[in-house]
């Protein structure tokens, strides 16, 4: 576990400006304070500081997805989200689930028994036993990537797919692509079908007409791209976006093994930004979602609910990152 | 202006606990201190409290809407962005302007010269010049009602319309309606337009065909009834949901004119709750929007964009009132 004294080391500053920092003091800039209750989070710091109030604990249930590596996906959204919380004074506990840990405890029952005042639930499939009980829940409860209904102790945080799409549309249209494919995730996810909706409303929003044969749901995996990139290229496509950067990723090998150049013979988009979108040759363009950003948003949400001020839905402002897969059409 | 004696008179505690209370000291509780602060900022208190920065100012500009006496529909955001921006240590200015204002001066130049950190925009047109400005301002601002795109330092706060317009239908579609109008409010607005999409989608989630000739754009006034009412009534509407709560009143009133009785004869819905809803006779039916949540939200989402979150939307929950204004379909 970190010292007062690792923090220091790492960020180059005496052992009494991190302590000053923790302590809130007059003369440490508000710049600094930040950077360094950042930096004791990311780094395993914990203390039991003083708190006016008992039990104030949070819960963090993940599902699905990996977080314990730097390059995985949720590892930001699971430290944003506590360094929000360590700022405003909550203890965070993050749970891995199963379904089987659902099946076997209540929701509710779990997160009073265990005294949370609230939770961020990530990475859960809409058949999950707890998405049922999100329904009727009376707990303070914020879903990344999925939404309730109706209930105004639930409230939906993610990426706004809409705008990011139009953006990655906008960037092929003005390379002068017109035959764009949309390689989709899986179908029956929330996520699939917003990015399904905002790319017909992209294209359509630049006058570009969709044609059925370029379009396909596949699933979340590089895999996905051999059973469908051989039929858009028979139908002409000169762009293909893709519902996530594994998937942009089996996408542009399966090209190569075509033959075709990217991006001199075809454009390849992705969406998340993911370390890999950075490392693959060429470089992936593609729709960053700012997943630090998810995890402080979902905190600030929680908070929200817990003060009474029922907001159901927030979403993220997307960035289209150019890199070397897109290029003008030939 | 209020003094710490007013507020303890008005709520019935003692001086030194408002005092301890704004002191924030540990003995006091939480929900106090919350009702001490709120009541404060409600009754016009301010001081100069001991701040750790300066210039810790935000701006509510507002303009095209009413928000000085407790019934206007712009008080209680008003207020409630007072309330919450009191407890964070932020000052506050109310400042109501005109397209003229706006053409006078240029709007990131006018919060910088006058030390605004950001501002909370309310009321405004799409016509308005300043909505031009907001596509490329370097300052946080969030707008209620109105969504500026791709610029990340703007957001967008407002209610859900479509689970507020879905919850109408549904229970208008539980009562035995199938016939159902919809008197809109102005076209060219946002929010016309989502209600008018909510409309649509929500017919067809409850599996009801949309008659073209019972759905019509008026304006936000009560006037709008007289010219469209008719028209639905001749086409067999047996109930009309509105844009809002004025509209609603002028389709009451119309409905009564040509001796049809509400809710016995035709179901009248409105959207809003301002206070004319629950004093009408029969109280309307209703989707309210809770404008004090509405302000609380604005302030915390601006708090976000000032800290470096780049939320782009955020929805409140709409609830529906069920009053005297809908019935069963005969």
């Amino acid at each position: 576990m970190a010292t007062i004294k690792d923090i220091a080391s790492k960020l180059g500053i005496s052992v009494s400006a991190v302590s000053k920092s923790m302590n809130g003091a007059s003369d440490i800039s508000e710049e600094l304070r930040q950077l360094v209750l950042d930096t004791a989070v990311e780094m395993g710091y914990s203390t039991k500081r003083s708190r006016k109030k008992e039990n104030r604990k949070l819960a963090l249930f993940i599902e699905n997805m990996e977080y314990e590596s730097t390059g995985d996906f949720g590892y930001d959204i699971v430290l944003g989200f506590k360094q929000s919380a360590f700022k405003g004074n909550w203890d965070v506990d993050v749970i891995p689930v199963t379904p089987t840990f659902q099946l076997e405890n209540k929701y509710d029952t779990y997160l009073l028994s265990q005294g949370y005042s609230g939770a961020f639930i990530v990475g859960f499939a809409l058949q999950d036993d707890w998405m049922k009980q999100f329904v009727s829940t009376t707990m303070p409860t914020v879903l990344f990537d999925n939404s309730i209904k109706h209930n105004p102790n639930t409230s939906y945080i993610g990426t706004d797919n809409y705008e990011g799409i139009d953006e990655a549309i906008d960037h092929l249209y003005k390379l002068g692509h017109t035959k764009i494919a949309f390689l989709n995730g899986s179908l029956h996810s929330m996520v699939s079908e917003q990015r399904q909706e905002a790319f017909l409303q992209g294209m359509k929003n630049h006058g570009l007409k969709v044609d059925k044969k370029l379009l396909a749901y596949g699933y979340y995996v590089a895999d996905s791209a051999r059973y469908h990139v051989p039929a858009f290229l028979e139908n002409g496509a000169t762009a293909i976006m893709c519902g996530n950067d594994l998937i942009a990723s089996g996408v542009v090998e399966e090209c190569k093994h075509k033959g075709l150049r990217v991006p001199e013979d075809i454009s390849v988009i992705g969406f998340d930004d993911i370390p890999i979108a950075s490392e693959m040759t060429p470089g992936l363009t593609t729709v960053n979602q700012n997943r630090s950003e998810l995890g402080k948003g979902g905190y600030m949400i929680l908070t929200s609910l817990i003060s009474g001020i029922a907001i159901s839905k927030s979403l993220l402002r997307p960035k289209l990152i150019v890199r070397g897969s897109t290029a003008s059409v030939k």
